[in-house]
C-alpha cells in the first residue's frame, strides 16, 4: 500500500533577510547551530511494515519543524502583534497568550502587541469593545487563573470588516487561538488580506479541549481536561457504590470524538461503560445498553457510565423526529440517558438510584496543571518564531513529539477521531471489561 | 432579659461500675488527671451582656463534656456495637466509622463490631442486605474514599422490625451517623428498646453537610464542602469572565439554610448575589434580582450568583400553582433562575451568556480534607467513650470548642439559621456587596 | 475553686461620636439592631464544674465582642491607615491584608491606606524600603498567592524612629499582622505614642503558623499550614513502607509548642511518634525512643515520626555543652535525631532506611485555603470595626467560635500549650498507640 | 550525513503458536484486524533533513510496535508471572503492578501471579522476605497510594541465586520495574536462565524518574514528578519574593541529566536559574554564578535557583579533594551553593536572605497523576502481551506517540541527555532569562 500524501508545504509572506536578534549559544562549538534550519522535516507518519521502501523526504509527507530562524522576515520594530482567543475556554489559554507576549517582547523585542476582545467580535466596530495593549507586566500573573484574560466568544463575523480593523490597526502579524471554525476563520482572513496585498502573518495555536484536530499529537490542555474529568468520575463511582444499585452518569465533552472519555476511563478504573461519537449503541435488544446495564448490577450492584456528548446522536435523532422539534441544541445525551435508564428499570420493576454530573464548565475553566503549563509556554514560543520568519497560514503543533508547523488548510480538511480498531480503544476495553459492541 | 432554658441532661443506661482499660496518664503527677469527670461541663451560650448575672452552673444551660470516664457501664468483653451511616453522603463518614471501630477496638478491647448496610434498611430482612464485620484491618485505609464503605440509604423503616434485628444481633451499643431524621429514628428506636427492657446505648454523631443543626459548632464535613464548592464558584466567575455578559449561576447544598452558600461566598470574593432560604427575595421590581443584576452588567458586564437549593422556593410555589403540577420535588430553583434570567435579559433586548453548574454530587463524594479528618477522627472516638460509659439518646457535639454531649431530643427541638442580623451575614454582604435586601 | 481573673479591659483613644457609614439592615424590624454593642461580651473560660458559682459577666473574665459599632471614633475621611506584616510567612496574610483594605475603602470610605514593607523595617530610613499605595484594585488577586504582598522581616527596630515614621506619614491607624515578638513592639509604639499625645489606634491581627498564642482559639493559616504538613507525613509514611526497615522523620514547626505536630498526627494515622517541646523524652533506655522504636521496627517493619522544631531541646542542650559551641542556631533536632537513630542501629548491627522531610518553606509559603481564607476576611473585617471604633492596643482574635478584642498586654503575657493531660494529646496518643511516655 | 544505525531487533523466546484468548472486535468488518502483526514497525529517528534518502524500514532504525499478538507464546495455564520494583520510588509503580496484574488475569486468564518483595532482594533466600500473592482484588485499591506495594531496594544481588528462586517458583515470566540497573540486572539474569536453557521471558517497564533512559520519549512518573516539584518551586518564589533579598534554592532530581529541573522550570516562570548536570558553570569569575546572582538581586532584590542534584559536580569534586574525605556520597551540591552563595554575599557585606528547599522524597512518594496513570495502564498491558507474545530482553516504551519493545542491551547503552543546543534548552534560556553561559 502507497504512504498517503499530503500538501505540508507552509506559505511564506516572502524572503527572510532580517538577522534574528536572538542571540544562540556559541559555547559549545564555532559555529551557531540552534537556529532551526528550513530544510529541517519531521516525517509525519512514523507506521512503517518491515520492509517497505520509504520515499525521499519531502514536503507530501513531512512537516516543516518549528522553531527560532537564524534570518527573519520582520523587522522587529516594524512589527505589531495581535492576539485573539475563540470560542470555548479551555486550560492554558492564558499561558499561550503569555508566552506569546514574552516571547515577542524579551527575545525579539517587539513592543506593540495588542489583545483583541471576546474572540473575532472584537474587530467588529459594532461591539465597541476596547483592545489592551500587552505586555509583560500586564501578563505576568495571568496563568494561575483559567479562562482567556481577552475573553472570548463563539462565531465569526464579517471578514472584511475584520480586516478593515487589522488595517487600522495596522497589524502585521495575527496569532488567533482557537478550534476548526477559528482556522477556517482565519484563512478567510488571510484570503482578504492577501487580496488587499497586506503583509500579516497568520499564525495559530490549535485549540480542542476534544483533541480532536487532525495532524496534531495533543491539543493544549486536554490532559488537564482529563485530569479534571477524573474527579467527576470518582465523584459518581463514590455515589454509585454507596447507594442501592447506584448507578452513576458522567456527560464529559465530546462532540464529534470521545477522547475525554476514552483517556478518563483509562484514567479511573472504576467506569464500566464508555459512550462516545465513534461507536454506535443501542439501548435496547440482548446487546443494547440496558440490558448490559441490567447485567452488571445484578451482579455488583453499582455502575458508572461516562457520555461524550456527541454520542449516540442517531438516538437523540430519532427523539427529535418523534416529538417534531427539531432543535438540535436541546438534545442532549446525558439527560437523555437519564431518564431512559430511569424508566428502564422502573418498568422492570428494579430499584436504581441514579446520580447525574456535568462537570463541563468546571473542566473547561480550570488553570493549565504544570505539564499543560509547559506545553503551552513552548507551542506559544514556536508561534512567535513562526511569526517572525513570515510564516503564515499555518498551525503549531506537536507531532511525533516534535514541534512542528501544519498548514491551516491541511488542519480543516479533517478531524480526528478515536479508531475502534485502535490501541487507544482496545485498552479502554480492557480497562472498563466492557462490552466489544453494544449494536444488536 | 433572663437567660433561655434548656434541658441538656443526658440519659444513661445505669450506674458505671467498670473500671475503665484506657491507661490514662499518670506521668505529670500522682492523680490520674486526664479522665473527664461527670460534672465536668460546658457554658451553652456564652453572649452575655456587661453587668448581666450569671446562674449557677446546671444542665438547664450547661452541657456535659465528652470524653473517656474513669467508670464505665460496659464491659468491653460484653460489647457488641452496631454503626450505620444513613441519608446523603457527606464527607468524612469513612473517617468517623474508622474511628469509632479504632477506639473500641484498641481503646476499649471490644472485638464484635458490626456495619449495618445502607441505613436503616441493612436491619430490615426484606432488603437482604448483608452485614459486615468490622476491625481495624478492614477500615485501615477507608478514610481516603469518599462516601461511606457501609453504603446509606434515605428513610427509616418499621421500628420494630430494626430492634427486632437488634436483639437478633445482640447489638448493645448502636452508632448513628446522619442527620435530623436520623436522629429521630434513633429517638423512635431508643423507645422501642426501652419499652422492651434492652440496655441499649443509641450515640449518634450529627451529619449535615447544610451545616444547620443546632447545638453543634460545626458539623463534620461542612469545611470540605464549602471548600470544594469554592472550585466551582471559581469555575462560574472564570466563566462569567471571559463571556459578553456572562452570568455565572451555582446552586450549591442548603435546604432550609444557607450556610454553605454563605460560607462559599466569604470563601471567594467573587461572588455579587448569594441567595438563601433564610432571606426571601423578589425577582421583579425595583429591589427585585432581575434589577439589581442588570445594574451589575451595565457596571461589570459579569456577574456570579450562589443560590442555595432551598432558596427562593415561594417563588416556586407560585410556579407550582399556576402548572398545577404539584410536584414539589420538580422545583429547582437554580434551574428556574437560570430560565427566568435568560427570559428576562431576552425581553430586555440584552445578550446574555449564562453557565450554569450543579456539583452537588461532586462536593458530597470527595473525601474529608485534613482538617475534617482531625475534627471525625476525634468526634468518633468521644462517641465510643459516650457509649462506654452507658451514656444514650445522645449526640457528640462541638460547642464553643469543646467536645460535649448533647440529648438527641434537645437536638432535633430546632434547626440552626443563618441569622440575617448576625456576624455571618453581614461579613457576605459586606464581602459581596450586595443589596442589603431584595424585597420590594 | 475561684475563677481566675484576667484583665480584658480594651483601651480606646476617645469617646466614639461619629455616625457608622455602614448602613445596617432595616428590614427585619424597626430598629437597627446588628451594630455591635459596647456591652456585648463572650465568657472567656467556659469550663464549669455542676453546680459552680458564676460572678457578675465583667471584664475579669468576658471579652469584648468584636463587630461594626454604631458610632465611631475617627471621621472616615481623616483616616490613614497603614498595615505592616511581621516575621515568619504565613499563609493567610495576603488574604488579612486584602480584607483590611476592602473593609476600609467599601465600608468606611477611607481612601488613605499605605503598605508598609517588610516589617517594622519599612518605617526606617536607613532601609530606604519604598511604601505601597493600597486599594482595592491593588488588592484585588493577592489572595491567589501565598506570602504577603508587603514582604516581611523579623526583628524590630529603634521605637522612637518607627514613631517619627508614624508621624511624618501622618498614620492614625496601624494594623500589625505578627506574632508574639510584633505584639511587643505594637505595644512599645504605642506607649511612644500615647508620650507624644498622638491618636493613633492600632490593632495587632494575631499571626503564629504555631498556634501557640493565647487567648485566641485557632490562628489564621495554622488549618492550612496542618493540610501542607500532612502531605509530607503522607510522603513519609509512603517511603517508610517501601524500604527495608525504612523510618521517616517530618521535622514540622513548632518551637514552643507542638500543635502542627498534634493535629498532624491526627489527621494522618500513619504515624507512630510524636515529639513536641512540651512533652520531654529520653532517647537511652527502656522508655527511650531508641527502644521504642525498635521494637516497632521489630513489629511493622517501619516507623513515622513527626518532631517539632523545638522538641528534645534539652537533649540538644547537652549536645551544645559538649561541643562548647553555644550556638543554639544550629541546633536542628530533626536532623539529629536523624543521625542518632541511623547511628543506634548501626550499632545494633539493624538496617534501618532513614528518610528525612523538613517541609517548613513549603508550609509557610503556600496560599491559605478556603476555611482560612474566610477567617483572615473575618479577622481582617473585625480588625478595621475595632479600629474605626477607636479601640487600640487590642488582637482581633476568636474565642468560643466568637470574633472578640483581646487587650494586646493579656495576649503577650503567656503563651498556648499543648497540654499533656488535655483531650487534644489523649487523642494523639490514642490514634498514634505511642506510649504514654518515653521519659524513664 | 548518513543516518546512524541501531540493532532494534527484539529476541524472542519461540515460535508463538497458541491462539491469543483475547477476543477483538469483528464490529466493523470480517477480518480480525486490531491483534499487532509482527511486521508493523515504528521510525525511530523521524528527524530528516529536506531530500534526505530514507533507507528500507528495517530493525537498524525501526522499533517494533507493542500489543497484543494474534498468536502467542505461552499457553494462559501454564504462565507463572513475576514482577519485581526496583530503585527508588517513582510516582506510577503501583499503576503499572496493577495493570500487568489484571492484563494477565483478565486478558489472557493467568492465575498465577506473583510479586516479589523488595527488589531483587526478595528472590535471595538470606533475606527471608514472602512474596505476595497477587489478583485483581489484592491490586484494586492500590493506585491510590504512592509507592510500591512490593517495596523496593537498591542493588541487585548474585544472579545465580536470583535465577535458582525463578526456578525454585517456576516463573516463566518476569516483569521488571526499574532503571539503568535493573534493566543491567534483567540482562544478567537473562543471560543465566538461558544457560539454564530455561524458557522464561524478560520484560521491563522503565522507570526513571529523571527521565534519562534513551529509546523512551517519557519515563512514567515524570510528569507528576514535575507537578510536583513545581510546588517546591512556588514556595521558594514566594519566600524569596517576601524577603529581602531572598534567594530560593530548590534541589531537584537529576543525576545525571536535567530534565526535571529544565521542565520545572518551564512550567513555572519565576526561575532565574537552572543548574544542571549537562551545563557546566562557575561560581567565580565575571560570568560565574555568583556574579550573576548579585547582578540580579541588585535588580529585583530577589532570585529563584532551581539546581539538580547532579549539576556542578566538578566544584564538588573540588571541595572533596581539598577535604580528603573522598566520600563522595556526602557531595550535596544544594546545600554546597547554600553555603557558598551565603559566604559570598556575607563577604560582599549584601545581606541576604537564603531559603532552601529539598522535595525530593515529597516528589518520589507521590502517587501519580491522571496522565501518569493512564500512562502507566498502557505500559502495563504492553508488557503482558509481549510478555506472552513470548518476547524477552525488551522494555515497553514510547517511541514517537506510539508504545514500541526496545531491546533492553540498546537500552542501557547510552543515556538521556538534556541538548544545550536543542529546543528544550532553548525554551528554558527564553523562559527564565538566564545567561547562555556561566563559565568563564
Amino acid at each position: 500500500m502507497p504512504r498517503r500524501k499530503y500538501d505540508f508545504e507552509v506559505p511564506v509572506l516572502g524572503e527572510a533577510r532580517v538577522k534574528s536578534p536572538i542571540q544562540m549559544s556559541k559555547t559549545y562549538g564555532d559555529k551557531i547551530v540552534n537556529y532551526v534550519r528550513e530544510d529541517e522535516y519531521i516525517l509525519y507518519d512514523v507506521e512503517v511494515d518491515k520492509g517497505e521502501e520509504l520515499p525521499e523526504a519531502d514536503s507530501s509527507f513531512c512537516l516543516e519543524k518549528a522553531g527560532p530562524r537564524e534570518k527573519i522576515y520582520f523587522h522587529p520594530g516594524h512589527v505589531h502583534a495581535g492576539i485573539v482567543t475563540c470560542g470555548g475556554l479551555c486550560p492554558g489559554l492564558n499561558n499561550v497568550i503569555r508566552s506569546i507576549v514574552r516571547t515577542l517582547w524579551y527575545q525579539y523585542g517587539v513592543r506593540r502587541i495588542t489583545g483583541i476582545r471576546n474572540g473575532y467580535r472584537g474587530f467588529l466596530p459594532q461591539y465597541d469593545l476596547p483592545i489592551m495593549e500587552l505586555n509583560p507586566e500586564v501578563v505576568d500573573d495571568i496563568h494561575y487563573m483559567g479562562g482567556s484574560m481577552l475573553g472570548s466568544s463563539r462565531g465569526g463575523g464579517d471578514i472584511s470588516e475584520i480586516v478593515d480593523a487589522i488595517e487600522r490597526l495596522n497589524l502585521n502579524m495575527l496569532f488567533t487561538i482557537g478550534g476548526d471554525g477559528t482556522t477556517k476563520g482565519a484563512l478567510a482572513i488571510a484570503d482578504e488580506v492577501e487580496r488587499r496585498n497586506l503583509k500579516v502573518s497568520i499564525i495559530g495555536i490549535p485549540k480542542t479541549i476534544d483533541n480532536d484536530l487532525s495532524f496534531i499529537q495533543r491539543s493544549f490542555g486536554f490532559e488537564t481536561a482529563v485530569s479534571k474529568a477524573v474527579e467527576s468520575v470518582y465523584g459518581a463511582h463514590i455515589e454509585a457504590k454507596d447507594a442501592i444499585n447506584g448507578i452513576g452518569i458522567v456527560k464529559l465533552m465530546g462532540r464529534e470524538s470521545g477522547f475525554i472519555a476514552a483517556h478518563t476511563a483509562l484514567a479511573m478504573s472504576v467506569v464500566n461503560f464508555v459512550l462516545i461519537p465513534e461507536i454506535p449503541f443501542d439501548l435496547e435488544g440482548e446487546k443494547g445498553l440496558m440490558n448490559q446495564l441490567k447485567k452488571r448490577l445484578a451482579e455488583k450492584h453499582r455502575a458508572v457510565i461516562i457520555v461524550a456528548e456527541g454520542a449516540g446522536q442517531e438516538l437523540l435523532d430519532e427523539i427529535n423526529e418523534t416529538d417534531l422539534s427539531g432543535n438540535k441544541k436541546l438534545a442532549n445525551i446525558g439527560l437523555f440517558l437519564k431518564d431512559k435508564i430511569g424508566d428502564y428499570f422502573q418498568e422492570e420493576g428494579i430499584e436504581v438510584n441514579i446520580k447525574y454530573i456535568d462537570p463541563s464548565y468546571l473542566i473547561r475553566s480550570t488553570s493549565a496543571d504544570p505539564n499543560d503549563s509547559i506545553y503551552c509556554l513552548r507551542l506559544g514560543a514556536q508561534a512567535v518564531h513562526a511569526a517572525m520568519a513570515g510564516k503564515t497560514r499555518a498551525l503549531i503543533s506537536m507531532m511525533n513529539d516534535r514541534f512542528v508547523l501544519v498548514p491551516m488548510k491541511m488542519a480543516v480538511s479533517k478531524r480526528n477521531f478515536v479508531d475502534p480498531e485502535g490501541s487507544l480503544w482496545r485498552d479502554v476495553l480492557q480497562a472498563t471489561r466492557m462490552p466489544l459492541t453494544m449494536k444488536n
